[in-house]
């Protein structure tokens, strides 16, 4: 299978590979991350995007900005790993996932360097030099799983996906939620590659995802290249390949899912969820359980960020595409209403309507 | 009113004037068209754009690139109109107001002709330099009325339209159906602008409409250089309007409609009619009775124009968008059921369902 080739974050043989996103669809381009500002770098300029993505690249982003650096003592190397690391964390302060995953990798170190002091405690000796290497392979080790985890979410999301999908089937999607988000298969796009692998032959469309074009510049691009059978369109498109009954299911991502399960996604997502419930198509949101938020009660409560309208008329192009001082209304979001979403799709299983009562069961099994 | 500055064709002072669209947003630049070359190329380069005003441009293209032509005899004239209107139909020989003006043209000159004829065997003296001068003042007359009709009827549609809207309103729209598409006002956009001169006060909200953008380039740029509060959007943000509660009637106009009241126009209105109806929002077409084919039954038989991918992923571009080779899906039109739409205005008044019968009453009406 192709798409295993395809990953945004690559740690192999001591090397860490991240692709520059910011290149795609016309060239593909894997960096050596080496020192802690290459990390920073390629976070900062968004070369590596997609919640789950970041979290990788920060875990083994801190691992390899830390194995080369020497000292004293184990109090000294750790304080220099959290400068790191609170260095690391300055390229996009916002992004939930990269403090995550760095606070994830410093409690694992104070872990390791606190169950030293109770072994000295008890007699044992340690000298600094071999503390010094093991926090390295606790580093080591924690970035390796930080991957797993997500790649092993990744893989039961594409599982229960692909359950609810047939062979030959049309899907629509919307976006990007696949494996370039992710440390490995995508959210949203796990069962169309899990499909690929067990000769599904789904049709895939994709709609390009205005204004940043994730579709066109990102799902087409992973898609085409892992031998799925893709066809990019519009976002204004959705309706006539619906109306043509060319599509049997239409997956997306979720970026926060109120406890009632209106889940706000990229933009337009829930206008191609009406037009689903109009052509009785399953409309099926895939969300990691960490993405359901319990303490937001309705995606009334889910605040969209809005954008500049330069991403609208200006980017992209080389002339301005509307006049000068025309006013634009640019959300980088909206919030599909829960009466739209069939159901959703997480890591743990498929969870149903009512909404209310069921996600916070599946949430609480946590 | 800054609106009435704006046409796509005016004559005045002897000169013809053609806004060359190509250079909008940017640039307004009316062209001076002297020869039938200069109009040939106004045409063929999508200079002119939109079924009326193409006809427009042709009936008064035909008159000044003959108005200076001599000849021996009115019928050598005639002969020499007749050549020209077929060298300016080879522009565009699809476009059927091209040749439906270019024919009504040919047909007051033979009429006048066949007059001149019969008062000759009556027993008239008619110099043949006299029957010239008359036979371009018939064409001169003619180009006028095709330009004063188009402005009439869009007149009248503006005007039918504006009695379904009230002050203050938000309206969306999509593609352009404005003034620059038709002799003047527009269809759709006609209500829009009959009610600016009275002070509704409307918030308009344009799609840009993929892929051509005509919604950015076209229908934002009028409707922001009339002084109308517009706001630019991407197609798939009209679902997000649409809920916070903007919109209180959609406004499209119409390529083609079939007997029982479907709709033909620019890829993506059918999906807006399906949020308009989800929203619980008024859906208005706006439909010349010369628009409805009573010959066509339904949508199903209307056929769609599918263009080129590159106009997805490469046109407006400085690099390509998808990865090169992409399948893609271009439509340039859809048909939005009759189920979805409202009423439609034609410049006779306003339709409702059942459009089968209706519409059929106000066409037999003509």
């Amino acid at each position: 299978m192709k798409v295993f080739d395809i990953a945004p974050v690559k740690f192999v043989g001591g090397q860490l590979l991240i692709l520059d996103q910011t290149k795609l669809p016309g060239e593909e381009v894997y960096i050596e991350a080496i020192t802690k500002e290459d990390i920073w770098d390629a976070i900062y300029h968004l070369r590596v995007r997609g919640a789950p993505a970041i979290g990788v690249a920060a875990g083994w982003g801190l691992y390899i900005s830390v194995r080369g650096i020497e000292a004293e003592t184990a109090a000294e190397f750790a304080q220099k790993v959290r400068e790191t690391a609170g260095y690391i964390n300055s390229a996009r302060p916002t992004a939930v996932n990269l403090s995550w995953a760095l606070k994830r990798m410093l409690k694992v170190m104070d872990e390791y360097l606190a169950g030293c002091e109770e072994a000295i405690a008890l007699g044992d000796t340690l000298p600094e030099e071999r503390k010094i290497h093991w926090v390295k392979e606790v580093l080591r080790m924690e970035a390796e799983k930080i991957q797993k985890e997500d790649e092993d979410a990744c893989y039961a999301m594409g599982e229960y996906g692909l359950s609810l999908l047939k062979p030959g089937m049309g899907i629509l999607t919307h976006c990007n939620a696949g494996t370039i988000a992710t440390a490995k298969y995508g959210t949203c796009l796990a069962p169309i590659y899990l499909g690929q692998q067990q000769g599904y032959n789904f049709r895939v469309f994709a709609d390009e995802t205005r204004p940043l074009l994730q579709g066109a510049r990102l799902t087409s691009w992973e898609l085409h290249k892992s031998g799925v059978d893709v066809t990019l369109i519009c976002d204004n498109m959705a309706s006539s390949v619906m109306k043509k009954g060319w599509i049997d299911a239409v997956v997306v991502g979720c970026d926060r899912m109120a406890a009632n399960g209106d889940g706000a996604n990229k933009i337009g997502t829930s206008g191609v969820a009406i037009l689903a419930k109009e052509y009785g198509i399953p409309f099926y949101m895939y969300v990691p359980t960490s993405t359901i938020d319990l303490d937001t009660p309705t995606g009334d409560d889910i605040k969209i960020e809005e954008r500049k309208g330069e991403e609208i008329y200006r980017m992209w192009y080389e002339k301005p595409m509307a006049p000068e001082g025309v006013k634009t209304f640019n959300p980088a979001f909206d919030v599909t209403d829960n009466k739209y979403i069939t159901a959703v799709i997480t890591e743990k299983g498929i969870v149903y309507p009512p909404y209310d009562v069921n996600l916070r069961k599946i949430k609480e099994n946590d």
